[in-house]
């Protein structure tokens, strides 16, 4: 098996199919643990995993301690409305205080894309992107990607759908990127004003028929409507957008039976899909948040697990 | 002794006079680790547990939070605030969420009553209820408890008396279910605006005059007065309630040389008792927080702990 | 070697040279720790340190928490603003309810001057001063003259000197007091509307010319300029200041090869100094970061340590 040499996860661009295949693996081993009734091992003992986000996320940021907590890191949060920064301190002065206290990751989430990249240029602890403005979410794709393989078994040959708003989502762009190294065919659907100008260069199918996209689809991955798209234009109206992209059990029959729901939460239910979809047995969103702990265990433990281990 | 066999603690209605007896049996071996110079014990390693506080805390969260770590738990602090509740998802997604993250407890409070039960009917993990509204808030009254059966030595047989606004108290409502099953004889009293309509009916002596409940007790809860009340025209004034029904040093005359004097806290000193009352030598209210901490390790130690120990 | 004897940690007033030497051994042992691949050591395990604090401050806060954390304690955050505090409890009510929880320090910081003294005075578990208003700040103080000693072998005879803010900076009065004893040279420097009345009284001696501070200097310690204080009307314009106290490279020319630049942060770049010193060769600024857990870890380790150790 091929070998783990990167110092930062900023995105999934920057890894090869071994590289990806590496984590899912690795991912797959600390699953278990989760499900013990001891849920720890002492991989990263000693270790300090910093949590500095910029934008508030109960979600990712939970799902990073706890898989930190399971790797007996010792963890920290840092918020960035109660931080320096009020005090007009830049970021790079946060972070480069952080790094001086001799921590081993740094896990950002920032408004601004490549905010992780500048802290990865200038800084020696690893840093893991947890969100970059509408640039990347790497691991949110890596969990979702772990789904899809562990369901079906593989992902070459996969037809995944994306809906929703393809031109703000970093999770789409992420998605896509890996979800092509791994010989799946992506096909993105949503209304035009959401959808990238160009987007075909990304390797991807575009359709703005979602029950065509339904029908071949063997994985579905709907993506969260944010209310202010509405506000800012790019949407006539929420309703409109339920009714025309919206998936509920009518629009389902022509699915495959064993078609995969799949959406990062949190849910606008009634918007990107019905409450019975979501709960319905084709959903695996719940079983997404599961395995987001194992991926990012997984790329804790292959970023600051020593190298005898 | 009889065995544990509850998976939530939502109520102390739902709990047999012989449960009640093992948690304070319990928390009585617990006690003892948190005057240690090593205060911790390795009972719950491995376990995740969850505080979901929907309403601001500092006491209750604290308590439980080292009462978890004490036992060697993981803690995870989620606060409303901060969750995906701003956006817009529903409280059982937030629970479901959390729950798919292989957590063992959710320590839940709510401002709305039978929020602990929702979870506790829809999710695996055990669910504690830190407060919920009106209805209860079991862990409050089982260390008030604790601390009377320490004193006294029983309970079977004491006379207690709460004091203040009974009409909105979880602490009373829990309070008196437990004295109930445990033998003590309760009388309630306060203001007619702030006393159930047949209050009677739960097996409580009803007085109006603080002075005659005063001489009869052996123990005194007071309840913290909200000032909101006055607000709301349940109280003419804080004033006047304070004159009614507050404890002072001359209305102690009366009482038995070794009255306890307890509080829930945070105390309205000069409100509900002054100062000297808070601080004398009948006051148990610190020892109430101190014996806290020792009945939540029960309590989690009960819910989680393994068959084997 | 002197015995540790203090139970608190108020001021460095308070303390003898030996004692500020002995505190300054015990961090050198704790700062190899930090640099190891497993940052922890069990000196503290079992002991629980709460911060409690009544002003935010990310840098000092994180740096109290990592360095009880590599002492393996158990920490707990409390922030005034979810506190009690909020309910009309008094600040001891508050702490003396965190005492009952058998805690073995409390970490405060607050805008009045005073308050951890009077904790010290009413409560057991050992207080430890993480800033009160002007008066004192003693881990940063000592952190800073861990970093002089480590990078000048000596304190005795050191010319230390101190610009900006004098006035308001507990930070200058803490290091003034413990460079006094350690046989320092200090000499202050700033607006004359930032320095208090009388304060040669204090062993010091005062310039109002940077310049000349500069060229004799060992050390030259930064203060943060408050951007309030120009609202405030003690500095005619934080540009004003820039200009006239403001340390910059063609200043530099007058000092000494092996000056070092230290700032207790967050910095103001362009006004206490320019980014180029900030980040310059002789700036020890991220030293300083880096030293306080080593610093923070040997205070939490002479007070809370068990006498075998």
């Amino acid at each position: 098996m091929s070998q783990w040499t990167k110092h930062d996860l900023l995105d999934l661009e920057d890894l090869s199919k071994d590289e990806l295949e590496l984590i899912l693996t690795t991912a797959k081993s600390f699953r278990e643990v989760s499900s013990r009734d001891v849920k720890k091992v002492p991989a990263l003992r000693g270790k300090t995993v910093v949590m500095l986000f910029f934008e508030p996320s109960t979600r990712t940021r939970i799902s990073f301690e706890l898989a930190a907590k399971r790797l007996s890191a010792d963890t920290l949060n840092v918020a960035a409305s109660s931080s320096s920064l009020s005090k007009g301190e830049t970021i790079l002065d946060t972070a480069k205080n952080i790094e001086a206290m001799n921590v081993d990751a740094i896990i950002v989430r920032h408004s601004c894309a490549g905010i992780p990249k500048v802290l990865a240029d200038n800084l020696g602890p690893s840093i893991i992107n947890a969100g970059d403005g509408c640039r990347a979410h790497p691991t949110q794709a890596l969990l979702d990607i772990f789904t899809m393989k562990d369901k079906k078994g593989r992902i070459e040959g996969l037809n995944v759908g994306i809906v929703g708003d393809i031109l703000h989502s970093r999770v789409a762009r992420c998605n896509i990127t890996a979800l092509n190294k791994l010989g799946a065919n992506v096909t993105v659907c949503g209304p035009s004003t959401l959808m990238p100008v160009g987007v075909e260069k990304l390797g991807v199918q575009v359709s703005y028929d979602v029950d065509d996209v339904i029908s071949k689809s063997d994985c579905l991955m709907l993506l969260r409507i944010q209310k202010e798209r509405q506000e800012d234009k790019f949407l006539p109206s929420i309703r409109e957008y339920a009714k025309k992209f919206g998936i509920n059990k009518e629009r389902l029959k022509k699915a495959k039976k064993d078609l995969l729901i799949m959406h990062p939460g949190p849910t606008n239910r009634g918007v990107e899909l019905t409450a019975d979809v979501a709960d319905g047995e084709q959903s695996v969103i719940l079983e997404q948040v599961t395995n987001g702990i194992a991926v990012r265990m997984a790329v804790l433990f292959l970023l600051l697990g020593t190298k005898e281990e």
